[in-house]
């Protein structure tokens, strides 16, 4: 097995037993880089050179007797949209040619005081605001979307050419494409992880969290990451912890909800069936199922679009006027439609919003953990914009891909994707497990104890 | 002194005493009420009957060793959105003609708990949505106004037709009348006192606290009112506390700020002096005086209307739409204007409130106390539209009342407001004491410290 193959936890073990050296590991990712991205366009920008410089400067450290923790020496990719000091952040976007930052994002500090070395800044839909990243390829089949908008990330992962990476999340999308290209993904509670320098898409949804190969890896970035900084105002003021997962598969006692609605709506059947088996691996392991009721199935799409709508129109009022032609058109055609929202129909899904945190809240007191689909079908292809469902409805491909994931960025409640198998076509298939506010040990147990049960995932060929 | 004529703390000192029936106070107040009310129209409704029976329960157990406390037996009125079991809250509008509300308010099922004595429900601005109480007249002089929007529960405290009254704020409405009827006025930290069951103008600006004859009393009301309440989705997680000032006047190390910008431009010469001898006394009793720059004040108006308006109108969208006849014309104006705005101009009023909150918390690190006029003048005509300032500069009489209560609201820190004496022609003067979020100790330990060096305060005659 070549370094860039291992999981995090796996490259941390070997670092710490001195039996791999982080410069053997960034140049193994380097390398894989190199051979990979032509096909998969995952990243903006590689910074191989001071990768090699700071992989260096972690085998010292390494050698000296100063091992920082899991992460020191392990290659990330960060998703465009997080500032790290004297890089650019282009947020993929021509808006952003000649943007950048002075200093750290509040996670690439906390990453780099981990001593995780930045391979590149990775692609995402242009400001976050799309669910495809038609600028990269999916990791297992060139001619299907990556998913987004943290696609770059997703990709890298899923291809070995970062051993983790973050993304972000305002609808989905860190989940989405973690569960397009077959890799982990954790949507953190709203406000357990600093957004201090992350190019806002809609402060009221906006979340950053990690993508990696395993849940035991999630719970090792999370680690790292998790705690309050005032710099964000909806920073909560948690304290650090450790996340990192126990051994046991045990469940007994998990109460797991099953959705009796909406989630298995509209739902492929492979991807049905494959969510389907995963969940009785989890009552096979102790889990007792129970169905459960979605609230407010029906206010949904109009709350995540009646928020996310005008805050993002109100983010980049500036540069819309000044230079509206460096938008790509999609991006473009929702940032001036949102000029003309009016703010009672903001207020109405701020509303909605309170109603339905308060209806999750009842139902997350039923069940410790909500199963479901990430998505409701594996990668579309490039040029595909509509899903056709069985019963006749045509669907666009974004709408498809927000509507499962949505709901925890409404609500912000914690949600894991987990790899649960791959279609006829060998397309992976995600589901999630959504938990209760800083119910994040409960999932990251939950998916911990699954992932154990399967056999040990392969990269993407790519 | 006529019962009626007794301040809060001495009534129930009386009470204790026992030199005082509750039965006789209310009679008082009640015989009081059909003497002036006639003249002042304060009140919505007068429950005498059911005063006088809560009255005589009330003295029976007194009598029987079982004093609730210092509100127990005192006649109190509660403005007209504040709901009380089994009767109306018309919110002083005839789109609310059939609305009775089944519970009891938060703050009306606190005071009734403490054995405080309904004697009825005190006009409002409709909805509470304008400064003056067309329908009340003020204490002093029949001729001019109320102030709003809580008129009738300042003029009610002013005349002896209740003892206290609770008044509601959203761009100064408890301060702004009891500044032009001679009374005090408290509007807590936002989220100190819960609003449940209390009709909305703008959630993220509506206070209710109290209107008294003093800084103690104010402090006794407070008491019984603060705490948390989780129905109130922005109630504050704090636990109940004595407010009652000590009994010192020494104000030995308080740094009180005073304005060199914002709260005395365009303000009249007589509300000037009587301010700036109210803050000299303060010296007087140890205080230092500190100038300070107030921040941000050119967004002031445009941050209070940007969040009022859709945040009103959204609240009556249905009613609006129904029954627009309904409304009084200033009133229905206001709120189909709402409809027009965009969502942007609330996002960009939201994000200033954000800045100001912050500039404000930086600025109340140097003081401990900002002192300033509540209202701009003394209260104007019935007929008056305008005030007309000697730089030539016109500005309506309503615009002139929010403009240096809103900021209070916007940051939502406390204002105390406190009679500070009367203009030559014999109308009262307030000033506003603004404190640090949950500074109201302070506040009241300045407020009460002031107002023992000055000679009792009279009824309004009227």
């Amino acid at each position: 097995m070549q370094p860039h193959e291992l999981s995090l936890a796996a490259a941390a073990d070997a670092i710490r037993a001195r039996k791999l050296s982080p410069v053997e590991l960034v140049d193994s990712v380097l390398d894989r880089i190199e051979k990979a991205e032509p096909h998969l366009k995952a990243y903006v920008t590689v910074t191989a050179e001071q990768a090699r410089l700071a992989a260096r400067e972690a085998e010292q450290e390494v050698a000296a007797g100063r091992l920082h923790g899991p992460l020191h020496g392990i290659p990330m990719g960060l998703k465009d949209l997080i500032d790290v000091a004297d890089a650019a952040t282009t947020a993929s976007s021509r808006v952003r040619a000649d943007h950048r930052a002075e200093t750290d994002s509040t996670v690439a500090a906390r990453l780099t005081a981990a001593g995780a070395v930045l391979v590149g800044k990775t692609h995402t839909h242009e400001f976050a605001y799309g669910l495809t990243t038609p600028q990269t390829n999916n990791a297992w089949d060139q001619d299907r979307v990556a998913g987004g908008s943290s696609g770059g990330s997703a990709v890298a992962v899923a291809a070995g050419t970062a051993t983790f990476t973050l993304g972000t999340d305002t609808g989905g999308s860190i989940r989405v494409p973690s569960a397009l290209n077959g890799v982990v993904g954790l949507k953190p509670t709203y406000g357990l992880v600093p957004r201090h320098g992350i190019t806002s898409l809609s402060w009221s949804l906006d979340h950053v969290g990690p993508i990696t190969r395993t849940v035991e890896d999630a719970a090792l970035v999370l680690t790292a990451l998790a705690g309050h900084d005032p710099r964000d105002p909806a920073s909560l003021a948690t304290s650090a912890a450790d996340y990192r997962p126990g051994a046991g598969t045990d469940l007994t006692g998990l109460r797991v909800g099953v959705p009796r609605n909406y989630y298995f709506d509209h739902v492929d059947p492979e991807v049905e069936a494959a969510v389907r088996r995963a969940i009785a691996e989890l009552e096979t392991l102790g889990a007792r199922l129970v169905e459960v009721e979605i609230p407010m199935t029906r206010f949904i799409q109009a709350t995540q679009w009646g928020l996310m709508v005008p805050e993002a129109t109100a983010y980049h009022e500036r540069t819309l006027r000044a230079v509206p032609e460096l938008y790509q058109a999609d991006v473009r055609i929702l940032l001036e439609a949102g000029e003309l929202m009016p703010a009672g129909d903001y207020l109405r899904a701020q509303r909605s919003r309170t109603l339905m945190r308060q209806a999750w809240a009842r139902l997350l007191e039923e069940v410790d953990v909500i199963a479901a689909p990430t998505v409701p079908a594996a990668a579309a292809k490039a040029d595909q914009s509509t899903l056709t469902w069985p019963d006749g409805t045509v669907e666009g491909v974004s709408d498809a891909y927000v509507r499962l994931s949505a709901p925890a960025n409404i609500t912000g409640v914690p949600s894991l994707s987990v790899p649960v198998g791959h279609d006829t076509t060998g397309l992976p298939i995600g589901m999630q497990l959504l938990g209760r506010p800083l119910g994040e040990p409960t999932l990251l147990r939950a998916g911990h104890a699954y992932e154990q049960t399967q056999p040990a995932r392969r990269l993407a060929a790519a």
